[in-house]
């Protein structure tokens, strides 16, 4: 048995499971930060790593708590099972995430500004790594059993049951309900096109429901 | 702090430090094994798994037992410091080592064949996870400051020292001493041409010296 302590925290805007994107990179115009410790936060630790685009994050999925030996991926229905150790979920004996995020910018020898995550807000961060394509990039590789699923495609999010008011209110933020809800969230088990959702993304909490043209947003609420 | 039990062991050839390929892929001709620990040793655990191409690995650098702010990289001479985070040296504050391999077998639902490993024999494994080029092969990202040092280069392997009996009993076993040699494994801190290095690969202690030629075995011995 080993100890690990996180080296930091991981700040998203996903508040929660429902909403989080499925696979790094698909929200790439939403941004977070990495608040790293004292202890690392300093000018010698982080020497160099501005010059690279982007990183691997190693993080402790804190609200995985539990695993089995196999796993019904959403991207099979939620179906067909498949061992845990031939997928990325987080559900493992140990619950490490691995995830590659764009680096947008080191702050103050302390914070790192990163987008593309597919990660949970207040994620124990425990090892960050730069991304090189000169060992990471591998075009010969295979997607195995994922290559004979559906690719994800986008589909529209429509806002027009927003008056006008709050969608200017929005801001920046519409961005957010826009990158995530467009790659339609509904978990795998429960695709009722009947049903309405809630979930927290930011300061917001958002009301949706899916139609055959999109995802269409019922209300909006600041949190 | 968390708690983290390897999921299995990796073998390799690697017996020592020295000779230990300085990333991944760069002999893909050498295999390994990971034994997976009995719990995960499974049918179910395991399956689909044999449907990829290449594996991430998680593991333990049990050997790495302690981390400074800053690292001197062998690709910068070792004489440039810059701080560990912008580096994947094993000598961090969870000594965490991320490489991708290939997956070559998964044998009797307990045993995975891999090879184009640079890790060190007898490895506690900690997670894999497939590798997916959807995700994790990254075109347009950038080398960083590895991009201005030098790109490494083969050499050749001069075995003309060795007695044709010795070169004959060598067999399959040529090939962990051209794909490591070729790769002039003397660390950066000692690069004296007339020094000589004896170092345990497989079963087999070799000793050899750099020159103008390339690297050349003086003598083998089985261990």
């Amino acid at each position: 048995m080993y100890s690990i302590n996180p080296i930091g925290t991981i700040h998203t805007p996903f508040k929660q499971k429902l909403g989080i994107p499925r696979q790094p990179g698909l929200c790439p115009n939403i941004r977070g930060e990495i608040k790293l410790n004292s202890e690392f936060a300093r000018e010698d630790t982080l020497r160099r790593l501005e010059t690279f685009s982007h990183l691997w994050l190693i993080y402790w999925c804190h609200e995985s708590d539990s695993w089995r030996e196999t796993i019904k991926p959403p991207r099979l229905g939620g179906k067909e099972k498949v061992g845990f150790l031939a997928t990325r979920s987080p559900h493992r004996p140990n619950p490490l995430g691995l995830s590659v995020v764009k680096l947008e910018e080191v702050k103050d020898h302390a914070t790192l500004i990163i987008s593309g995550m597919d990660i949970l807000d207040r994620t124990p961060l425990i090892d960050l790594k730069p991304y090189l394509p000169m060992w990471d990039s591998i075009e010969s590789a295979n997607n195995g059993w994922v290559d004979s699923t559906e690719e994800l495609r986008p589909i529209p999010v429509d806002f027009s049951q927003l008056n006008p008011q709050e969608l200017d209110s929005l801001g920046e933020d519409k961005v957010l309900l826009e990158e995530t809800l467009c790659w339609d969230p509904r978990p795998a088990y429960t695709k009722d096109p009947h049903r309405t959702f809630i979930h927290n993304i930011g300061d917001l909490e958002v009301t949706w429901k899916w139609s055959d043209l999109g995802i269409k947003i019922i209300s909006l609420k600041r949190t």
